[in-house]
Parts: structure tokens; C-alpha cells; sequence
């Protein structure tokens, strides 16, 4: 049987004591759970970049795993705390549209109102529910592993939709979702959307930012000294990018800069 | 049986190998133990900073958890590295105040000085004894057990006080212990010092480096854009805050400036 | 038994979900491994500090250990991806020379071209590795324990010769190979080519970028305010302090300054 496995993805940064903190209620509980950190440098109260970065990794991890997502500028008014049970996995998360990518991603799901409070940390603050409400009935789910004790079902829950990518007259308007570490721009534009793009010979223009980016690479290192070019990224979504160079610094370009495809 | 557990507070950043050669030396030693970073920013040879990361954490582990604690301006020199057995967990640090906040709420607790030489790394650095001295001791400890076996009691550790709020007059007058990843402040004045401020209709005028803090508030998502409000943080003290945004940037207020509440 | 050890040294940051997506990747093959972080702040696409991170650390860690270095801005192009079986443990790496000072320290190694595919995440991307090949084979390695099963031996793995520090007429020249988290600048030169600097009433002369560096201290704390002075650092190489403060700030020396010691 293997340890049970808990992520953590937050804005919570790593030069505090609260990601320790909420480990150490977990393992208090249960400590044989391993405990793996997706991400705690979530833009600070930004539910989008939230959304982002779970939806981007919680499927690469084992049926069975339980997520923590604490974005939550909210903590301490009335929003309500939720139990996500998917297909494969469980999400803990305050009920604010930071599970909407995961949603969009799930067959199937149940949302539960998490309200069971002798599960919490107790005395249990206003302003860290990370550590009072989230880790452990993370914890304590790992442990009894019945989704039904921590609350009543709800059918509605937060849910946003992200920007979406327009198609009109041979052009494709997305935006910029995401800066990653190496300054690549993480568009919202999936390839069969412009399928010209990828194909040989295949005619295009995209411009970031009114900016120029004259070519697509099968390879980061493709790319010549300085030379912006598209790449199909590890999302499955377009990105424009700079080899061993960042195309966030030299296209001026940020999260929302508009991309425009003209396929031609 | 649980995998012994060990914490690590340092600021060593983690921006070199530092921190990884720390957990190899253990894992050497004693394959099973779980390794939790509490963090590794504390600020660059800040013992008050060290002081604060720990004393804010450690209790939310289980018992005999061993926290390793490695802010050490003088490593090489002789100041003495210590093992402490407290209430329910271990310490190991250097004899330079760095324990001072855990002393503080430790109902008994006894001090080591560390001279069992045999438990060090071989060779040994004169300038990384985390590496070489506090790991491999808190390994063997994890191992053996056996706090006796790593040298004397000693009664004189180094132990510094936290500055203390002062009150006269009606007025209260503390600090900014520390700014947190949000840019809240936290300040050193426990809630029953200022009574007044936590109650519906108490009278109260807050000023954090001579600006006005009008409000107190329940929870951070009740304040208003760039409002700066008063709210019983986590770790049981008066917090200044903005709701989303930043309380140090908008009031210009880092460690050190002053809290002043008067009560009306 | 102990769980399998692995550890991952890339230049991915912390601010994204890639380093969450390659464990999850991990524990998914294999549920019990033990995964530690050596650095994940290489500098971007930097292969000379990837092989100095992962050179510095890898002979602290248990046997067997498999260490993941990714520094690998050829991704997606003909660059191989090679397992290396050292003296006492593994490492999968691009073929980039990231693993120099590793070749450098092992008495014996072998070097396999990581070929078999039926390893690989699926679907594959082309421009993260790091989740799609080095992550299952490290998980795959962990479990089959079998190098043999992944490619077949290669004999010219890429690999560069760190800047050599050069003697000639009583004067030593070397460079500064790295800046640590303290500002310490940790130098090429080791203390058997620069005896007199180590001895008692040894007379020499140190200059960094042009600046004079007067002393030689046995441990950090031994030196005064704004005063730049060597010390035998931890890596076994002379650096250049300042107690409690930034050499390379005060000195304005970064990666690649000359470091000049005359005997006298």
C-alpha cells in the first residue's frame, strides 16, 4: 500500500512559515503522507494564475492524490470551503473559480460543502485557512478517505470560464494566459485552431502585442539570437518564445497581451 | 512505527546546492526520514528574523520532531552548537539566540552543548555546518534517540527578548516584527494589550510609522481597495493590511517602524 | 529497504508547475520513491552552473541515489539524453555537458543513450524533457534498476573542461566560478596551488576585479564590517567574503572576474 499523497499549490511564497506550518498540522495527523509542492509563487490573490497552474499539473500525478489549492483572498468571509471528488483525484479549495480549469478537464465530478468542523484546526484563525481549514481535512480525507463525512453535496459552485480564443475572417484572437520562468508566453490558442501554423509551408502571420513574430520552431533551440518565434509548448497551447532568451523582455509583452493569427 | 521527522529552518535561499547537500548528509545517515522545509529565506545571518520563522511553526508538528534551525553569522567561530530537548521536540541550532522564541513557550526544556565529534561529517568545512555539524547530528539523533549521547547540559544558552510592546497612558506603543509575502505587517501586539480594538464600537486610533490605520477588520477580504485596516492575524497579533494589495508598499512601513494604538 | 532516492537539479524555477508536474510524473511509476530538490534556480539555460550545482552536491547523497539534472536549452532538438551509471549513483541528464564536474570526480563511469522509447510519457512534447523523458526513466530506473534497459553505451559523452586557474612566476590567476546566496564569490583556485595564502604569517596578495582583498580569515564572523577577505569555503575552493555582508556587491565582482593571488 503506498503513502497517501497530498499537493500543495498556493500563493502563500516561500519566505514565510506557512507552507511549513501547513505541513506540520498534516503530519501531525497522518504522517505518513508524502507531501508534494506543485507551486506556492501563485500570483498573489490571483485566481486565474491559480486555476492555471493546477489545471496545468494535477493530471500527471496518481489516481488517488489529493490537491490543495489555497488562493484565497476571500479567507475568513462567508465563501464556502469545497471538496472536489474528479475522476481520479480529490481537491481541497476555497469556492472561488480556482477549480474552474479543473472542472473543465473532469468527465465527472462531485462538489462538497465542506462544513464538518471538527475536522479543523483548532483554535482556528480568520486570515489562515490554509493551515486551520485546508491541510487538515486534506490530512484527514487522506486518512479516512470518505469524501461524504466533510459535508452536503452543492451543484454550484464558482466556476469562470477562461479567455477564450475568438476565430473571425481567417484570424484567430487570443491572449497571453501565462509568463513562465524562462519568459515564454503561454497563449490561450490550441493548434487545431490554427492549423496552418504547424504545417509546412504553411502561411501565416502572428503578432503579440502588435509586435511581429515571423516564424514557427519544432524546438526551442532552433530559434536564432534574439528571434521571436511560435513553438507548440508542453500545454498543448501556442506560445512565442525566445531561444535561451525571453520573449516576455524583448516583445514587452505581458499576461493579457492580445496574439493575433492570420492565417493566410 | 512513523519515518522520523525533521524540519529545516535556514537562510541559506535556495538559489545554490546548500539546502540539497544538507538532506543528502541525512539521508545517508538514516534513509527513512521525512525532510519538511519550514523555509529557507529567513533573512541573510537575521537571528531575530530565524527567531520568529521558528517559534511561528514548530508547534504545529507532531512530538519528536526534530527542527533543525541554521542561521549562523558565526559558524567556525566558537559559539557553541546546541541540541534542545523541549516539551515535545528537538532542536538543534547555534548557541546564538536563534532559539530564543522557542524558549519563550517551552514549559521545560534543557540544553546540550553538541561536542560528540564523531557524529560530524568528515571532512569538516569550517564555513557549512549545516552541512557538516547539524545535519549529520540531527540524522543520528533521528537514529539513536539518544539527546545525552551528543554532549553536556549546559544553563547558560544565549537568549535574547523580543521587543515588548509598551503600554502607558493608554497608549501602546510596538513594532513591525515582520513583513509577510502578502505585505502584511506583523506586529509584536497581542490582542489583549488593546482590548478596545477588537470589540464592535471599541474607540481606537492606529498609526503604523505616523499613518492612519482607521478600521479593524474580521477577515482581509472585508477592506476596501488601498484601505489599510487593523485584523488579528494568524499568529495571535495585531496585523496591518490591505485587502489584495500590499500594507508595507502603501504605508511605507518595513520591520522595525512603529505601531501605535491608542485607545479612546 | 529503503525507499529509491531521487534528486532533481534544474534551472526551471519555482514560479510554474513544471517541477510539480515531473514528480507527479515520478510517483505515479512509482508511488514509493523519495524525491529531494537539489536547486531548481540554475541559472536559465546555464550549463556551466548546472554543472557546478549538481558537481557540488551529488557525493552527499546516499548510494544508488539517481540524480535528474535538467539544463537543457537544446530540448526537443538531436541532443541525446544519456544515463550514467558513476561509482555509487546514477544520473540522467541532455548530453550538453551538465554532467562535466560529475566525469570529473568519478574513477569509473559508463554512459548509455537513453533510446527506449516505451519509457517515455505519452504524449510527448517537444519542449518539456524534463516531465516527458528524464522524469518516467529516473521513476522507470528507480524501479527496474536496470541501465542496461534504456540504450545502449556511448564513449564521447559532451564534456567541457571547467576554467582552469593558471600559475605562472609566483602569481595565480583564476576566475570567480559561482556567487553564492551570501554574496560569497566562491573562486577555481584550491588551496594546494596557493600554500602560502593558508599558513601562518604567509605573505601574498589577493585581487579581485582589480580590488584588493588583504586578508584571510578561518571563518566568516572573524571579519570586520566592509572588510572583503578569502576563506577556505566548503566547496574546497578559496572565496572571497565579507561578515555579514555581499562580496560581490561591495566588490562589484560577479561569475567570470578574474581572481589574482601573488606569493610574496
Amino acid at each position: 500500500l503506498h503513502p497517501p499523497l497530498i499537493t500543495l499549490t498556493t500563493d502563500y511564497g516561500t519566505h514565510d512559515h506557512l507552507v511549513g506550518a501547513m505541513k506540520g498540522v498534516m503530519l501531525k495527523i497522518l504522517p505518513e503522507i508524502q507531501i508534494v509542492d506543485i507551486c506556492h509563487h501563485v500570483l498573489a490573490c490571483d485566481i486565474l494564475d491559480g486555476a492555471l497552474t493546477i489545471g496545468m499539473a494535477y493530471k500527471y500525478f496518481p489516481s488517488k492524490t489529493i490537491h490543495v489549492v489555497v488562493v484565497d483572498p476571500g479567507v475568513g468571509t462567508p465563501r464556502r470551503p469545497i471538496l472536489v471528488t474528479g475522476d481520479q483525484h480529490y481537491f481541497i479549495a476555497p469556492d472561488n473559480g480556482v477549480l474552474s480549469m479543473v472542472f473543465d478537464q473532469e468527465e465527472g465530478f462531485s462538489v462538497r460543502h465542506i462544513t464538518s468542523e471538527h475536522y479543523f484546526h483548532r483554535p482556528m484563525s480568520n486570515t489562515f485557512h490554509g493551515r486551520d481549514l485546508f491541510a487538515p481535512v486534506a490530512a484527514w480525507l487522506a486518512k479516512n478517505q470518505q469524501p461524504l463525512s466533510f459535508g452536503e453535496e452543492i451543484n454550484d459552485p464558482v466556476r469562470f470560464t477562461l479567455p477564450k480564443p475568438r476565430a473571425a475572417e481567417g484570424k484567430v484572437r487570443g491572449v497571453v494566459l501565462k509568463v513562465d520562468n524562462f519568459g515564454n508566453l503561454v497563449t490561450n490558442i490550441p493548434p487545431d485552431m490554427i492549423p496552418q501554423v504547424f504545417i509546412p509551408d504553411g502561411r501565416f502571420r502572428i503578432t503579440v502585442g502588435g509586435r511581429d513574430v515571423p516564424k514557427v520552431m519544432l524546438s526551442y533551440g532552433d530559434g536564432g539570437p534574439n528571434e521571436p518565434f511560435g513553438i507548440l509548448g508542453s500545454a498543448g497551447l501556442l506560445e512565442i518564445s525566445i531561444n535561451r532568451g525571453s520573449a516576455a523582455r524583448t516583445l514587452g509583452a505581458q499576461r493579457g497581451a492580445e496574439v493575433l493569427v492570420e492565417l493566410l
